[in-house]
């Protein structure tokens, strides 16, 4: 740290990415990626259709925004487009939490939403996942505040049914409720539809997992316009180029061959069902799982031996130290021969 | 504005990009990009080295970090890649500003300045440029603050001597000064070589406009490690994947064919002298610039209607209403052909 660094935040501790190791090559189950590429026609649509690089990046992402909303039945001011799902998550802290609005999640979810709250210094609260890691929305309509929920969690997997988020919406109509799909293609339900019922909940969802496009970084949220006009208001006081204009165009391709990317969740659904399987055959508990992961522990062996063995044999999971959670790793589904490596790998460790 | 957008922002106003109409085919001089694409080199790098992008690009920008900071003769902690120079900024305002130290710069200057202090909650000063609008250090040796200084200053094109920058950098090492040189090739100095010198200097460049990338959102910024590692404690808690691997591929292969920027920045600042030269012939009074813009007036005709007529007849430039510049247009240099529509359409207007 500078001399220079302001005491607001000198506090701050970042969120720490799952490790991109470049020692070696990986069986590479740590960070929740898709193991197929891109649709080859979203390849082929960014190469014809990127505009000039030489000029902006449409700042209002029009095609993008217009296309997207055309996909989700909304009007394209109930759509914003950001780099990366993490974007519209700090815009929704920033827009919607403060001190007389803290924000409220579960202990065990997604660790940058501490690390938001932090940064923009809303006061927030921790709900415990009950025993089994489900999240206990009566809980939340106790208290009030801005409630972020990952549906499904992370990193245990567990979903939660539309409906029971709209009665936490409905509950309520004087509070917001962001929920965050980044992994909702692989089984979950969405919310989306409740935007254009309720104007105090924001759906944010990403390309990363289920289109192939962690590397291009693009993210959306969706909800009533005044909740994407008051984001608006935030991106255009931070980057309103915020997005590239190659990753315009291979978001516009890929929605074009969504009917790809579709198959490829199915497949990871039916892969998740082979590993649970093949997980519990090895002795592992294994969490309810709708994500394109599954969160599993082993009675004889401790969760930070798991993790380490396994990358010491090329095999990389992510494992968590928080106390409630460090028996656990979190795996990420890839093909069934990746899937295949980690059992293979498992038994020559541990026979 | 919904009832739930956050007080702290309620009276924020949003930076207003330079239009970028879709309704008619424009001679478009108003947004300071580079009439020439990006380097053929460049593209085919990019087509052949993107990294897979169902992959997480590397939050550490690890490759393009390492190449710049050869690039500038400094060690690799001591370079931060962002999604545009504006992104860098908001981390400076962030990271270096608070009601201990609020913000100092021009009355004339990048309009985004004001905007990110205010987003920040930032105190600042704006410091009226002098009478033909050169900024005069000695007002800002008198006081306490993060300095922010574009060189060459926009819209004006004037710069500052590096050594001029450097005396207000020695005169008090307990502030930090932000050089923002979106425009330095064209004609300015650097201040890269002081980061080596002093740890309370902060450089920020951008690929939009002298390599022809503005629609990659790549920027920079260049200082001592302890700087750098402030920003990075933002950037990891703010949007640890804030570059995609497309650009990272691009930005590198645009270092790679760097002699192609650099002999299109030599055009430019011969069409710039070209353009200084007609506008004259036409009447114009034109600041000095070092920019890839020129910022004239006319003595017969207000700023309001030569911008007006122009867009109207196909041509746009940059009009600001700002009382003190308000009979000004920024105009960007282009090709000399797209100089040459400028004269043309001037001359059919006003004869």
């Amino acid at each position: 740290m500078s001399r220079f660094f302001s005491s607001r935040y000198e506090q701050l501790t970042p969120y720490t990415p799952g490790e991109q190791p470049q020692d070696m090559a990986y069986t590479k189950l740590n960070t929740n990626e898709s193991p197929f590429p891109p649709s080859e026609k979203a390849l082929a649509y960014a190469a014809e259709h990127t505009k000039p690089l030489n000029l902006y990046s449409d700042p209002a992402c029009r095609i993008l925004t217009a296309k997207l909303a055309e996909v989700y039945g909304v009007t394209e001011n109930m759509v914003l487009v950001t780099n990366g799902s993490d974007e519209a998550l700090n815009f929704a802290f920033m827009s919607f939490c403060d001190e007389e609005h803290p924000a409220l999640f579960p202990d065990i979810t997604y660790g940058f939403y501490p690390v938001y709250a932090d940064l923009n210094h809303v006061p927030y609260e921790e709900i415990p996942l009950t025993e089994d890691f489900s999240i206990d929305l009566e809980e939340y309509k106790k208290r009030k505040g801005t409630v972020f929920l990952a549906n499904p969690n992370a990193p245990t997997g567990r979903a939660l049914p539309a409906e029971a988020i709209e009665a936490l919406v409905a509950a309520d109509p004087d509070r917001v409720v962001v929920v965050d799909e980044a992994y909702v293609d692989f089984g979950a339900e969405s919310c989306v539809p409740l935007v254009k019922k309720y104007d105090n909940v924001l759906v944010i969802q990403t390309y990363s997992k289920s289109r192939s496009l962690a590397g291009a970084r693009l993210g959306y949220a969706v909800g009533c316009p005044e909740l994407i006009a008051d984001m608006n208001t935030i991106k255009f006081s931070t980057n309103p180029y915020n997005i590239n204009s190659y990753s315009m165009a291979i978001g516009m391709g890929s929605l074009l061959d969504d009917a790809y990317n579709k198959a490829n969740c199915r497949v990871i659904a039916d892969n998740r069902t082979y590993t649970v399987g093949k997980l519990k055959e090895l002795g592992f508990e294994v969490v309810d799982s709708k994500a394109n992961f599954v969160f599993a522990k082993h009675p004889a062996i401790s969760g930070q031996e798991i993790y380490e063995k396994l990358k010491a044999n090329g095999v990389l999971v992510r494992h968590f130290t928080k106390e409630r959670i460090k028996e656990y790793n979190r795996i990420t589904i890839g093909t069934k021969e990746q899937m295949d490596v980690l059992f293979e790998t498992f038994r020559k460790i541990w026979g």
